[in-house]
């Protein structure tokens, strides 16, 4: 199992922490998927870790962004 | 034809518009619906005038306020 952690720029409501959750949880191999709309904290748990370019275009599919490069 | 306007408090983006759009628009004798994000305007547009207390109900149903008493 792994645990990843990213903060996601641009959520302002629950609806926006839907379209992240959903977004993301679609990736292949996504088990868990909890994000915290104050911080911007996403954790994504997975079978085997999820490539982070994978994570960042999902969210950005979402509507939203990842915060760093 | 019937136009009413009232401003909406609570909306933080275009998903939240959406759902007061969805809400509002599924009362009985609505044919259109105009959000306005950053202002708050809700403009309803209907074959008869429709009852004030049933667009409050629904914009509460979607999760927001309408200002004023």
């Amino acid at each position: 199992m792994s645990t990843a952690t990213y903060t996601v720029v641009g959520m302002t409501c629950s609806h926006c922490v839907s379209a992240v959750t959903e977004e993301v949880g679609g990736l292949p191999g996504v088990t868990e998927v909890a994000v915290d709309l104050p911080s911007g904290g996403l954790t994504v748990t997975s079978d085997a870790p999820v490539d982070e370019g994978a994570v960042r275009a999902a969210v950005e599919e979402a509507g939203y962004e990842v915060a760093g490069s």
